[in-house]
């Protein structure tokens, strides 16, 4: 069962939620938002938040600073590397994502895949090693023309970490995922762009209001189950052959003309108005 | 088994063979070719009959008038909304597609993916909602410069309808996927270009003459068998780990290796001459 | 097991290591390249050879003269059409790539992505057919400026060849694949970097600089391990659903950490000063 998290005062994130967004700046600026176990723990819990609060549409994660997420925080890599500690050990309760996702979102950042609703990334600064990982994880990413990006781990002798080797594949291509994990080079915005993991590249200064701005639209004109049902569509028919797709869908339709949403979907395209479609909280409330 | 389809008198379509191709045209232009049931029916019907005609190499689906397809008829969708009537009832006597494809294929639109011969979409116009999951399972796509997209679905309140959620992320990946899921915004040609979804974007007027020309093409230069075994690996493959696929195409290789189109093909590239392949009409026929 | 393989005498390819590349060049110039069993069975002898020296961090496959390769030997394919003989019959003694990647990399041309060292294709003019193929199988793609492609297949009434259809869809999804597979027509580098199977286009004279001066970087940055790590959890990922991806990769990083060269990785870089990273030699060095 998801339950809504306990309430906690985050100390290396920001959490502000102004219906219909919930935006969390990664709060390390003098680090360049490197992770700790701490920080990690506070996203995971101010997303389970989020998911809950159904006054949030949508969440934007951002960093505090001139950066996204350097990374791992190389001071605790190199005590792990020094065997005097483990890198990422606390954790507070929470545990966001639809659970009836199943098993493969329910590994580390799997989860992040399987929270109902969209967990845009605005990208405003350098985002390297695991803060590139979970850039690739979050289902958009507005890129300030500003950004650069490297995957790193290669040069520290590390692997395509958490989840990496499984998403970059989907979203470029084996061939360009492979160069960028091994070489492991910085690259801009524009190449970005290019290569295919930027969804909206915009003028540094506009970042995070452009958005939020795309939030503030879907909240206007998108029903927040349709948000949700889509995103587990496409997370888990990446994984499904045709046919159960298919079928599923064919379910999920079915179910998704008995909803009032549908009604009012298609009474305000007819009637040349804005719709009122429910929201998306704790899944008892659905 | 596949079996030709019965003559019909089509009402909502037209349906022209010139060979090599075959040509279907969406028909009710003052609807925006609106999709209902009787449509759909004589769609499926006419895809049965091209692909059991051996004049016919490929076949291109345009619409009439000014749009290709604005989805699914809002007029009969309010009534299945108020509970009035099914959406999509009508069926005529058909069924296209290879069987020995498998249950993957026989899922709703799957079938699309399961005939054997290149289906190619001709979008001359707003391709919208249930028109737009039906052009992303069409093989290829040209695209007229005032063509415009939008999925729609999430503004009804409705999910990614008829294979979407399937197709869409194996074309652009998943991220821009739900971009375009979610929003329902409307995007132009240019856009969808950059984003994937376009194999040739060509100039209004030229539109279906260039679509045909590729059929014509195609039948000058390529074996109509190599086109169906290819079409048929290729959406196989999507859904088979990489040695079992090497392993069924080494049977294929080894197959075609015997055919009288291997002989052909290699004397006529060295003769310098148009090859002259066998067409592919009703299984019994192959 | 892996074994190195025996010395021998290449007649179609040079084979050339200077540390950390080994450039392996297809070296039928009067023929465009054209592949001979004797070719193909030469080619998988010296990239096993090129796996097992630990002086070679990656490897580089271009062709002598004008051409890359321009596919399979027409005149013997005539032959085979004849049945006057086999296409491709002579085998070196050789067995690259690691059999810990599973049945899935050990059919055909399935063993380029099961080698333990990255392998680039340095494509220099025509590259057609089979030699299309098994470039899309390279790992990398420079490409000059003057390179021309065709997969050809279905031309010569034949199939999807080696391993294409499996490939090229993940490369550029299905619809972009079936357009080059169904015409088998021609195209040049700009379209191939627009369609995506292009990592770098670069100036023809500079061409083979380019691809080794990218080896000497990886060599200079990137640790060997890591490499051929990530080239298993890209391809093997590619066939895994999310969460048993996400727990392997838990378990490689829980691995990487304990290395050698995690420590060398960090304490490099906070001393910012240049890696030296374990090289990859046969499984045994390991």
């Amino acid at each position: 069962m998801t339950t809504a998290p306990v309430d906690v005062t985050y100390e290396e994130i920001l959490y502000e939620v102004s219906d219909p967004i919930a935006t969390i700046t990664l709060n390390r600026p003098d680090r360049l938002n490197a992770l700790t176990g701490r920080l990690l723990s506070e996203l995971r819990h101010a997303i389970a938040a989020a998911e809950a609060d159904e006054r949030v549409v949508a969440m934007v994660i951002t960093g505090a600073g001139r950066g996204f997420c350097a990374g791992a925080d190389m001071q605790r890599l190199k005590n792990t590397a020094d065997g005097s500690g483990h890198a990422f050990a606390e954790e507070l309760e929470s545990s966001p994502g639809d659970p009836e996702m199943g098993e493969d979102f329910q590994v580390t950042y799997g989860y992040l895949l399987a929270v109902r609703k969209p967990i845009i990334a605005a990208i405003n600064g350098p985002c390297a090693g695991l803060g590139f990982s979970i850039a690739m994880l979050c289902d958009l990413r507005f890129v300030s023309e500003n950004a650069t990006f490297t995957t790193a781990f290669a040069n520290r002798g590390l692997i395509a970490e958490h989840g990496l080797s499984w998403i970059l594949p989907r979203l470029i291509g084996p061939s360009r995922a492979l160069d960028l994990l091994w070489t492991g080079r910085k690259f801009d915005a524009q190449e970005a762009d290019h290569l295919g993991i930027v969804n909206f590249l915009v003028p540094h200064d506009e970042l995070l209001e452009r958005a939020q701005d795309y939030v503030r639209t879907l909240a206007e004109r998108s029903a927040p189950n349709s948000l949700r049902i889509m995103k587990q569509q496409v997370y888990k028919h990446l994984m499904t052959s045709l046919g159960p797709a298919l079928s599923e869908t064919n379910t999920l339709m079915a179910e998704s003309l008995e909803r009032d949403d549908f009604k009012e979907g298609v009474n305000s395209f007819l009637e040349k108005r804005a719709p009122q479609f429910a929201r998306v909280g704790l899944p008892g409330d659905m």
